[in-house]
């Protein structure tokens, strides 16, 4: 959308779960192309080295709004803008930050040019590690209640309980919230059978990737740190044991005749 | 894991949704490696130019376990096989096929060095085009009954719409399944607001993309076809109403006070 207008350019992208190999060509090109790079220190210091004329916008501030209210401003401005999430920017992270600051802010953020470049999100480059625990339906829920209530986090863990779906849980654990995913599990306990396999990846997608392989009756919710990746699975994913390493878990394309 | 046994290697990766500069650079090293390359038609012909030194194995072959089969069998003889998905292998695609073969299969396949190699997803780059449909909790599910049965599916997507998540919706349509989304509208129509926004997004990821939202009350199934991801949005989800241009979608990542 380069020269609809005269104002700047708003790039929203993911970095991917880790490190370079795992970025898309296009999000490399729009951070080298921007010259304004806004979002969260943690992913800021995973981008490569930028050039002087380049001015970066890290910040530890949690309120991501401020952060988006921020990047729209300089966009406005006439810069070239690229607000950095990992993962994807799209799922629990800065791109709907963006637009909900874009529909409760100024009217000339409307007439921008904001695009979205996906990655990778962490529960793909999880279920990898693992093997393809996410291989039938599934469901993504964040575990934090900073933005909705823990009661429709409950709500929305029993409804993906009486589907079958497999289930992604993000933001499993901070010091903040260190009892949330103990609660999860408890929850899940009472609508799932104890033998449905959980997983845990940590730091998904970099070489210091580590997967732990439990049932829902021995799952513990301190197992999980801000790193880590739960993965609930389906009644029918399955563990395939190996000799000597770890084992794949997977869910068939094939369940139906589960239940 | 090279160098672990002295069989070969199988790699299962995923191009993403478009061309090149939507694949990972992990995937573009593993493919510029294999030896042996094995895919549906539809992905080998996005492949890069090869060598003559690797053996393409194309197929229209609808059966998956098949071509997984032929895959591991390669990859035993001591190949470094690649086996290509489009968007991510581990959602509704070749990686779960892997794995069901490797499960059902003979013992020395679970000898061998698999790995898994994640790629930005059809769901993914289908949100990109429209903002952040997915900004909040989501689930995804395959409308193919050739692997559940129709009831398993009207079960899914009736507890997706009980927990109110986004919905993404894989193979909306086939010639030999026309009506798959037209009934699952109007399941959907039954238990969620004919509000609800929907969106159907072709070709996503790709210079051609396009995008149409509607209405749940007037999303029409025939509106897709096999290139199409749909989308059906949370209640909370939101469209951004833009003077002349097409309108943004998004779901806040706050929405636990619309219950």
């Amino acid at each position: 959308m380069n020269g609809e207008d005269m104002t700047g350019k708003l790039t929203i992208v993911g970095l991917g779960p880790g490190g370079p190999e795992l970025t898309t060509p296009a999000v490399a090109v729009a951070v080298r192309r921007a010259t304004d790079l806004v979002g969260y220190d943690t992913y800021m210091k995973r981008l490569p080295a930028l050039r002087p004329d380049q001015t970066v916008h890290a910040s530890d501030n949690r309120y991501e709004i401020d952060r988006a209210r921020h990047a729209l401003s300089l966009a406005t401005a006439g810069r070239d803008v690229v607000v950095v999430s990992g993962g994807d920017p799209g799922v629990f992270a800065m791109a709907a930050a963006v637009f909900e600051a874009v529909e409760t802010g100024e009217p000339e953020w409307r007439e921008l040019a904001i695009e979205v470049q996906p990655g990778v999100s962490a529960m793909l480059a999880a279920a990898a590690e693992a093997g393809a625990p996410l291989g039938g339906d599934f469901c993504a829920i964040s575990l934090s209640d900073n933005l909705k209530s823990w009661g429709t986090i409950e709500w929305r863990l029993i409804s993906a309980a009486q589907g079958d779906f497999a289930i992604a849980l993000y933001n499993p654990a901070s010091t903040a919230r260190p009892d949330q995913l103990g609660k999860a599990f408890a929850l899940l306990r009472q609508h799932k059978s104890g033998e449905t396999v959980v997983i845990f990846v940590r730091a998904a997608g970099t070489p210091e990737a580590k997967l732990t392989i439990k049932t829902l009756a021995e799952a513990d919710g301190t197992e999980a740190d801000m790193r880590t990746l739960v993965i609930v699975g389906a009644e029918s994913t399955r563990v395939i044991p190996r000799v000597g390493r770890a084992p794949w878990v997977y869910t068939p394309r094939s369940e139906g005749a589960a239940r």
